[in-house]
């Protein structure tokens, strides 16, 4: 990992295009925000968009394409959404169909692509005030949850909240509280902490996104709202096709964190 | 108008539904966000919403209706848009044809209506900061100009700024920047002041909306988004039939400002 710590934005996003980096994106070009991506049709763009309006806090907007266009150009001119992440989810009449690295055979004229704020946004500040993120640490994916809690419906998109989770000490959870609220465009301060069963998730040892990871015994799990969560109301909404990035391998925008 | 300080918002949109109320809305219920109306089908409500969020500066969304629902759920439960602002602008195919009190009569089950902040709403709080509001204290409608900074277009939408002006002495231009700057759902701080001529105003005596108000001799004139630009951006598109606020009478909504 080390060599690409002082890559461009740009020189990262063409390792990926040319399947030179095929991992979850967590860490990288740390002083920039990482985006999900969700691709409709735009027949849905408006209910999904205001899906999204209605929910700031999992699907805080960051760019919308003009309709058929594959550049996000708000916040990285010149990229090529088709190719430059490192893995793509397409779905087909809501349910999963395959996990590709490349969508360029898939893309249409009438589709519209949304980048919406990540999580990861925030961890290089969290790391700066001496946080541990433990699936850094462990160089995993970060641990994902369906939780109960409803999200705001919006036509045909509806569904519970995704989060993310990071294990804290109190004092360090504070901490993270603090950072994370000046974050509003990758999710901001966190949504619970503590009890897992209390916002739905039964075993906190089984993500249902992403790599489990360690809880030490001092801590204790806090939960932000999470980009996976479009995910689902395009699962819900049954839209027969849409796709998205595979959760934590994420979109590197040209925007500073 | 003193009669009507303490009414609550509920009331004060029970007058204007009844006919009882028929003037613009500035200084009204002075604790709540006023809000500006856009009403379009469905099928340009997507490029309307993208339009809205490139420019957050004068389009700061409060709420969407589903479609075909005239009641705003999320910032006045039980309202009706139809009924409850004191005048209406039909556009058709983007020409202006008429100024209505109730636009029952042309409501349609394809509409999407959207509530826009208005710079209203942090008129109290520079009235409480001893800020002199030269069109309330004249108790006129607010100055409004058509600006040459341009949009960022969505779709079929685009168009240069529409600004509202207030007149303040260099300090009190200063402490109007700071408590606007807290008002991001209400246009926020200015976007410029001084010379008109520079946003391209020619004549700063002739509004293009609301009326001209009296500029004292050491102020100078600071200039907010207005929420009256989507209906430029709506002439531009020229869609085929659109319903507005009429400038300065707007909808009250019962979130506090």
């Amino acid at each position: 990992m080390e060599n690409l710590e002082n890559r461009t934005t740009e020189q990262i996003r063409r390792l990926i295009r040319t399947g030179k980096f095929m991992r979850p994106t967590t860490g990288l070009c740390d002083k920039y925000l990482q985006a999900n991506l969700v691709i409709i049709s735009q027949k849905s763009a408006f209910d999904f968009l205001l899906f999204c309006h209605r929910n700031p806090k999992p699907c805080p907007i960051l760019d919308v394409t003009d309709v058929g266009s594959f550049e996000p150009k708000m916040v990285a001119p010149g990229a090529d959404l088709r190719t430059d992440l490192p893995l793509y989810n397409i779905f087909q009449n809501g349910e999963l169909l395959e996990k590709v690295r490349d969508i360029r055979q898939y893309w249409r004229d009438d589709f519209v692509a949304f980048l919406i704020g990540c999580s990861f946004s925030f961890e290089a500040a969290m790391i700066e005030a001496n946080l541990p993120v433990r699936h850094i640490e462990e160089n995993k994916n970060v641990p994902m949850y369906i939780s109960n809690i409803p999200c705001e419906t919006a036509g045909s998109f509806s569904g519970d909240l995704v989060v993310s989770m990071r294990p804290f000490t109190p004092i360090q959870a504070i901490k993270a509280v603090e950072i994370t609220s000046k974050f509003p465009k990758a999710h901001g301060a966190p949504i619970h902490f503590g009890d897992p069963t209390k916002i739905g998730i039964s075993n906190i040892n089984k993500p249902d996104f992403g790599d489990q990871v360690s809880i030490k015994d001092e801590e204790i799990p806090v939960f932000w709202a999470c980009g996976v969560t479009p995910q689902l109301a395009i699962k819900n909404s049954g839209v027969n096709f849409a796709i998205t990035h595979a959760p934590g391998y994420m979109f590197i925008t040209d925007i500073k964190a």
